[in-house]
C-alpha cells in the first residue's frame, strides 16, 4: 500500500473492466438483488432501458476495486462513498473507472477522492466522492 | 412492483442476511477488489480490525437487494446512494438492513429513503440515503 505522506492531491488512477452478463448473474447471487431489470430479457425490454442493465452497485464495486488495489491500494479502509447513477451500464460494456485525490486530512490520514465511471462512448455512468483512511 | 402512488412516507422494509466468507470471496471475484483486508487472514490480523472484514460495497449490495426486491421492488431504478461505512462487518455476521421512505417527489416519481445496516449486536455498520425512481 502507498504511504499516506507520499500521496499527492491531484494524483489519479484508472482501470477498465468489461461488465459481463456472467458478472451480473454472479452479483445477483452475492447480493440477493434479483430485480428483473438486471436478469430478465423479456421484462427489461419493456422498460425505459430497452434491455437488461447492470446493477448500479456492481459498477460501484469497480471503484472499490481501484481504491483497494491501486490508489491508495491494499489495506485501504473505506469510510464513505457517494454514488450518483447517471446512465445505464449494459451487459458487455467496457467501463472505465477513474479516481482522483481531491483533499487530504493529515490528522486522520484520510483522503477524499473524486470517483467517476464512464462507458466506451465516454459517457458518465456513475459519479461521486469517496473518503478513505490510509492506516 | 409497488405503484408509486401507493407508497407512503414512513413506510419501511427490513431484510436480514448472513454475509459469509464465501460471499466475500465471490464478491472479490465479481468486483476485482482483492484488498487483502478482505481475503488474507494473516494480513488482516495485523490491521486495526484484527481479522478479515467484508467489503463495504458487499454490505451495501444488501440495500440494493431490499430496494430491488421489496420496497419499492422489482423494476426500481436506482438514482443515487450515499454510504457511510461506520463499523466493520466480519465473515459470518448477520446483517439487518432497513430502508424507510422519507420523501416523495411526485413530479418525477422519485422516492428518498433512509438506508441503515446493523449487525447482530444492533450496532450500525452502514448508513446513508438512497434515491430511486418508481417508473
Amino acid at each position: 500500500m502507498r504511504r499516506y505522506e507520499e500521496i499527492q492531491i491531484g494524483e489519479r488512477a484508472v482501470l477498465r473492466r468489461r461488465i459481463t452478463s456472467e458478472d451480473i448473474e454472479k452479483y445477483a447471487e452475492v447480493s440477493g438483488d434479483v430485480n428483473p431489470l438486471h436478469l430478465d430479457d423479456e421484462y427489461a425490454k419493456k422498460t425505459i432501458f430497452g434491455r437488461r442493465i447492470a446493477h448500479g452497485m456492481l459498477t460501484a464495486g469497480l471503484i472499490s476495486n481501484l481504491l483497494g488495489n491501486v490508489l491508495p491500494g491494499p489495506g485501504t479502509v473505506y469510510l464513505s462513498q457517494e454514488l450518483k447513477f447517471k446512465a445505464p451500464v449494459y451487459p458487455g460494456d467496457l467501463v472505465e473507472v477513474e479516481v482522483e485525490v481531491i483533499a487530504k486530512e493529515d490528522a486522520k490520514k484520510r483522503l477524499r477522492l473524486k470517483t467517476l465511471c464512464r462507458n466506451e462512448e465516454g459517457k458518465t455512468v456513475l459519479e461521486g466522492e469517496a473518503q478513505v483512511m490510509v492506516p
